[in-house]
């Protein structure tokens, strides 16, 4: 078990460790022997890239809770499974037809349509196996309960499903080219983006035991930090230029999608960013757990991100 | 607890009760009010039409082991839910191209093409909530014990992604036009609708208890009817009409798709066909166990089927 930091001078060594540990996570299970290059194209998809923000949230969350890592660990390549398909998919011409993606051609332009809607899909079920695998060690110590493993399967597919992410994409889908009120912009981000990101919290939140109320004050942290996410990506879809992003800048403007930004004007949504900051810290300080530094200072990160 | 019938005088009366079953399940778990249209095209996607194969075959495999029923009754749920899903997402343009289905203008026709991926996307999600949701009555007998969500999660997660269900789609995707052996078209087919129907039998046995020569029995079986089915399917497709089929006949030899027709002829097709059955049936006698009546009889209607 390695050692919770509880200052900010070590946060940076602490994400290092991490993202390392995530990368051959996800390495050692995205399989490159899948038939007629599919295996490829799901590599190409989710290994070398994007910030890992939701398995950084799993394994901050489960440490603030002292729980199972190697359970963690698995559900940090499972959400990021999720993340990654969800992007496939959501880059393909149906939907936003985007054909650059952390700096690369995005996976339908590399492989092809239908080789891409295979690899989300496959993706998606991996995220499953991988939560329910038998342990790949003999170690016993790396075995998972299969009541967790039940549970963080239960907290997955709800969030990437009808009632989260799934659901709030249908939502961004029917809103192009409509205004909409700031509640109803809020309720499509809650499920789109933010329901994954909460639910990496309590997926890590899962691997160790909560109170009731630690648990909510978590689930209100992620709630508060998945909010604080969109309403930062909106601000930089129009402040930053495309490079620095590593996708298409000014993609939802053109595509006259609501955001933020449209929605509040630049400066308010920039204040609203910093005010859902606010609200992540102060659940974090009702939860009452003792090692929750980690999870304050990726906050501030989402906050202060700059691509 | 239904009783198990043993004769194939009670198969049809068999038949029609867990089909009333199994759709007024799926009606239950698929939501009507997920947003923005999509609970409209997920239950478009899933109620109302099919053959229900992949239930009836996990409520079959259930029974013959005297297994838990409102385990399998979840599993019967997820599983179709994965075989809907891979329909909705293989009609679509960049893939099959198809718009008739079950003798309905596909899910993409009717609802567009972003709409059935995310469709797609949340039936996949949804089938792994069913098997992890908390039990929907009060009555405890409704509850799955949480090691057994976790099994059935993890035999169909292996069974829908890359190596099964996505993974012979894959080989599929890349063998149009080429010509196939034998040998690679079988790995194909075991893997594209092999491994699910293999996957619905193993899931309604994981719901009772079994010794490992069962199990490997039932394996077996499963295997032996999933060839069957596709060789089947590949008859059909050149011997019977659109209408009849509630397809578009004619489609895999149109698109240069290997098949077994090709492959073998017709005739020797014909005589695979039954010997895959007789597989089955020794499959099932190789078991020991007392209640396959309605398994062997599942594999008859498997090779006699005219749609």
């Amino acid at each position: 078990m390695i050692a919770r930091p509880h200052t900010a001078v070590e946060f940076d060594p602490w994400v290092r460790r991490e993202l390392d540990a995530v990368e051959a996570a996800l390495n050692a299970w995205v399989p490159a022997e899948a038939p007629a290059g599919l295996g490829e194209a799901m590599r190409y998809g989710v290994l070398d890239g994007g910030k890992r923000l939701r398995p950084l949230l799993v394994l901050a969350a489960c440490e603030a809770v002292h729980g199972q890592r190697p359970a963690a660990l698995r559900a940090a390549v499972a959400v990021e499974l999720i993340h990654a398909y969800s992007l496939v998919h959501d880059d393909m011409p149906c939907m936003d037809n985007d054909v650059l993606r952390r700096g690369k051609p995005t996976v339908h332009v590399k492989f092809g349509e239908a080789q891409a809607m295979l690899a989300g899909d496959a993706m998606q079920a991996l995220a499953f196996e991988v939560l329910t695998a038998p342990a790949q060690s003999s170690d016993a110590a790396f075995d998972v309960d299969p009541a967790l493993q039940a549970r963080l399967c239960s907290l997955l597919a709800r969030a990437a499903g009808h009632a989260g992410m799934a659901g709030g994409q249908a939502i961004d889908l029917a809103s192009v080219g409509r205004p909409l009120d700031e509640a109803t912009l809020r309720d499509m981000h809650r499920r789109k983006t933010g329901a994954l990101l909460q639910g990496s919290v309590l997926m890590g939140a899962a691997c160790g035991s909560t109170h009731a109320a630690a648990w909510q004050a978590l689930a209100d942290y992620g709630a508060a930090l998945g909010l604080a996410f969109q309403v930062v990506d909106d601000i930089l879809d129009v402040t930053q230029a495309s490079d620095k992003l590593g996708k298409t800048a000014g993609k939802d403007v053109d595509a006259n999608k609501p955001t933020y930004v449209t929605a509040l004007g630049l400066e308010a949504a920039r204040r609203y960013a910093v005010e859902l900051r606010q609200q992540a810290h102060a659940a974090l300080d009702r939860s009452g757990l003792d090692g929750v530094t980690i999870l304050s200072l990726l906050a501030d990160r989402v906050v202060e991100r700059e691509h």
